[in-house]
């Protein structure tokens, strides 16, 4: 099988695995515990969180772990909103964030809160002036993600932290969840004060994630109890799975640049032979890109045609993302670069990772044109 | 080594361990991706479901999957609160929860919310008149734990139930956390309408428990996004750690009574042979209680220094809840219950799990008799 559908899920790795495994059947105490089997639990525990701050080039004092990236994408916006609702009630996103982003500020508006959406241009980038113009005195925080998780554009980070140093009060919050591993992102120079990371998306294991929190940034924790992660996050910590998301991570890390230049001459790859189809059209932009995601349409066709097609041939790629798929929701990106809905319902997008090839790329290739070949005298009869 | 800290933690069941590296090394797809690789974890997903509502005896669309306790106890309770705030803002709980229901229902205080904690009696038991007095006209919800985490005893769930029948605008939430799979609970016989359970204290993984929610209660999520779990949830699912709950479940509940009565038989011997020991006395009652937990107290010793001489001899157990120990806060059970400070700071609690054997028991008491001989000298200088 073929699966390029990495932004949905990847393959947790089988060294991943094997941590997991190890911490789970020897190292099984509870952390909190005060015996030295739940020491050993606890040092373990340490000892990721060490990890993970180090490969993020961060204080070990500022990673939380959570439940996922949905979790941290929260924790993040409605413990800044509880947190500093006296202070302002006025949030600032784009129109091109993941559920977790735009749900969570769409339920804060039924509390009150006023969320400003910013546009994005044909090329999915949101602009500074708007980012600019949008601040308003009672704005207390501003949440962009760092890679777009439909169409792979990377948002400016670094000019939006710049930007925002003249703005002391409003946290800024970014969802790194697509980027971690794929993208370079320094969270110091950048000047974020949040930022939300995902395991799963790194041939981690489902169920586990972490908050960054800059150091002396206060948040209203989401659950409350037996006070771990220092309050922040209270309940069990799943110790075999956050050891599982350092070995994951590092080894994302691992062979950095080559990983992301494979990456990118796979996708690069694609864009070229896919172009050539007649009914393509690429839809990810040339510049600004994450090296994975690779989105496109073709014409006339409704996209869980092709994606159910290609998945007879056991090529997996996605509609949208995988959140809004089942509700065949065209990909609101799109629709946000001003792409017309026609052509957004037809998007499908690759997403690949590190243990992706260029031979598998080549059968996809093929796949995608036979399937296309062979339903276009039904897809023209229908339309 | 001798593991009596089972209410704490579980040690994952190998078939468990197994069942999860499975699903998680093969059935890797995004459950809401539309390729019939999602479908197939989809599937995965629906039978875990199914499982578990079966075991617990109720329909599979009230089962909703979280990542744990507390986060089940957070979501049953700010919920409620939210969905109804406008119905009333008084809730009634007890003295003796565990902190991620005390802990909610504080956070809700600051929220406006009036919270009544009911007393227990020497026995550690609520009384139905109490909760009847406590009762008012904005009442919206009433949670009460089944089995209590530090010293075993049972709450009148079903009474409670029956009570309840009157207010049919109140909600009634059970944390069966400790209970379930140890002592009989039946969710409609006792008019439960949430209830809480946690994978890791049947031997399942860190990370994953569910809540119940019965078919026609409406609940405001804590979690916005991508809508997973009829939107009650959003998150992936973590689908390899859900379907190894459904097998922890069913391990469990597979020889129910004899494993039940196993326990019992070694908390019996303990209790038999532990009040022996001059300095001793037992808090654990004798009605009314759950099979594996059995809480004591060493008369002029401080807790902590008796379970850290117990785990040197790889005698593991704990001083209170594993929340509360690392703040040496004694048990609030016990103190609820009228016991003194000072009985209270020397208490410890052993619970078991139906892996221990009546061989380990022996062994134990010889460990405990040895340490408190060994220490009394020190101990007797110190007071
Ligand atoms: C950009 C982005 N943010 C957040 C999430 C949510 O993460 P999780 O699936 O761990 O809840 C996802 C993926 O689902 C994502 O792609
Ligand atoms: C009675 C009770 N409720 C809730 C919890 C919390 O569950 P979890 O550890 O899965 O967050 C625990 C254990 O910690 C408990 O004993």
């Amino acid at each position: 099988m073929i699966y390029f559908d990495n932004s949905a899920t990847t393959k947790p790795n089988e060294e991943v695995l094997d941590t997991f495994h190890k911490v789970a059947s020897i190292y099984y105490g509870n952390p909190s515990s005060v015996h030295s089997f739940g020491l050993q639990t606890e040092k373990l525990l340490a000892q990721a969180r060490r990890q993970i701050a180090s490969l993020l080039n961060v204080g070990e004092s500022e990673i939380y772990f959570t439940s996922g990236g949905t979790e941290s994408n929260n924790l993040a916006i409605k413990g800044v909103a509880n947190q500093f609702r006296n202070r302002g009630k006025h949030l600032i996103t784009t129109k091109i964030e993941h559920p977790s982003v735009e749900n969570a500020c769409e339920y804060l508006k039924k509390d009150g809160f006023d969320i400003t959406y910013l546009p994005v241009d044909e090329n999915g980038r949101i602009h500074l002036d708007d980012l600019k113009k949008a601040i308003r005195d009672d704005t207390i925080l501003v949440s962009i993600m760092h890679v777009n998780n439909e169409i792979g554009v990377i948002q400016p980070i670094e000019e939006i932290g710049s930007l925002l140093q003249n703005y002391p009060k409003i946290l800024f919050h970014v969802d790194v969840v697509q980027g971690i591993g794929k993208v370079p992102i320094d969270f110091h120079k950048s000047q974020i004060d949040l930022a939300t990371i995902s395991a799963h998306k790194f041939h981690g294991l489902k169920g586990t994630g972490a908050l960054y929190v800059r150091e002396g940034v206060k948040l209203t924790p989401l659950l409350h109890g037996g006070n771990q992660e220092k309050g922040l996050r209270s309940g069990t910590e799943n110790v075999p799975g956050i050891v599982a998301m350092a070995k994951a991570l590092r080894l994302a890390f691992e062979d950095f640049n080559q990983k992301r230049h494979e990456m990118e001459k796979i996708r690069d790859y694609l864009r070229h032979e896919l172009i050539k189809i007649d009914q393509t059209t690429i839809n990810t932009p040339e510049m600004h890109i994450a090296p994975h995601i690779l989105n496109f349409s073709v014409e006339g066709f409704k996209a869980e045609v092709l994606v159910n097609t290609f998945s007879e041939k056991q090529l997996y790629v996605s509609t949208t993302s995988a959140c809004s798929s089942k509700r065949n929701e065209p990909s609101k990106t799109l629709l946000a670069m001003g792409v017309d809905q026609k052509r957004a319902e037809s998007s499908i997008r690759i997403s690949l990772s590190y243990e992706n090839t260029i031979q598998e790329a080549e059968r996809a290739v093929k796949v995608i044109k036979s399937s296309i070949e062979k339903l276009l005298p039904v897809m023209r009869g229908s339309i």
